[in-house]
């Protein structure tokens, strides 16, 4: 009996996929989207970086919101991964997916560094921005060591 | 006295406004941040629509998440107009900036009505929400119209 139920829920766990399949998003779409995404985060994420290194002078304000938004962006970045969007013009390996729980540990370290990076960069204190910009680029790099083509 | 002091802060004022005309972001990288807010926005945007269409059955907690995700997304997608972002392969028209006020107009309203979208969505009145979704799109047109290059 216990066979025969597990059979039919595979089967309808099958079925009820077949939908999604036939009807998901085009790779071509998510490579579109997951860009947007990154260019997103990158344009929020730039300016961080220059205050910290000390190329922009510190503005507390534009900080906070700007982390705020990176932080905000992390939160969606997964759904930029639709299984199957490494088909066409992307960086993206497919290490995504067959190393799934990898990518997952690095990208829920990406959005609690920079989680941590909007509390941090609200409290004002320059020295602790800076650091934790680094602990938030060094997230970001991980990912791209791993699950990124590299760029020649 | 008054004059002078004047004088002074305006001169100020053109200075320090310098570094940053010189250290704008390059036109390229403006349109490309610009294209990535807007396939955000579409892609959050995109079932929401096919939901108050009938074309995907109703999710509450999805239609909450992505519209509130549209929301967000547009009280950042101003910072995607810099000026002089349209030299190049982009579809904005100078309107933008030669028509200010008008483009405020229009993306103030796209703020609003996403805000009150996000707002409906999570109520999980269809009526409601589906009502609000065709508000949401008047609102994309209209900016579309009158400050988007049309498709040929």
């Amino acid at each position: 009996m216990k066979r025969v139920v597990l059979c039919a829920a595979m089967v309808a766990s099958m079925l009820s996929a077949l939908p999604a399949m036939a009807q998901g998003p085009k790779p071509e779409d998510v490579i579109e989207f997951r860009q947007g995404v990154y260019k997103v985060i990158g344009w929020y994420f730039g300016p961080l970086g220059a205050m910290a290194k000390g190329d922009m002078p510190f503005d507390s304000q534009v900080a906070a919101r700007n982390a705020g938004i990176v932080a905000d962006m992390s939160k969606i970045a997964p759904d930029a991964f639709v299984r199957g969007s490494d088909a066409g013009e992307t960086a993206v390996l497919p290490d995504v997916w067959s190393k799934s729980q990898d990518f997952d540990k690095v990208m829920t370290n990406f959005q609690q560094q920079s989680a941590k990076l909007a509390e941090v960069a609200q409290s004002g204190d320059f020295d602790a921005f800076r650091a934790q910009v680094g602990e938030t680029g060094k997230a970001c790099k991980a990912c791209h060591d791993d699950f990124r083509k590299k760029r020649r």
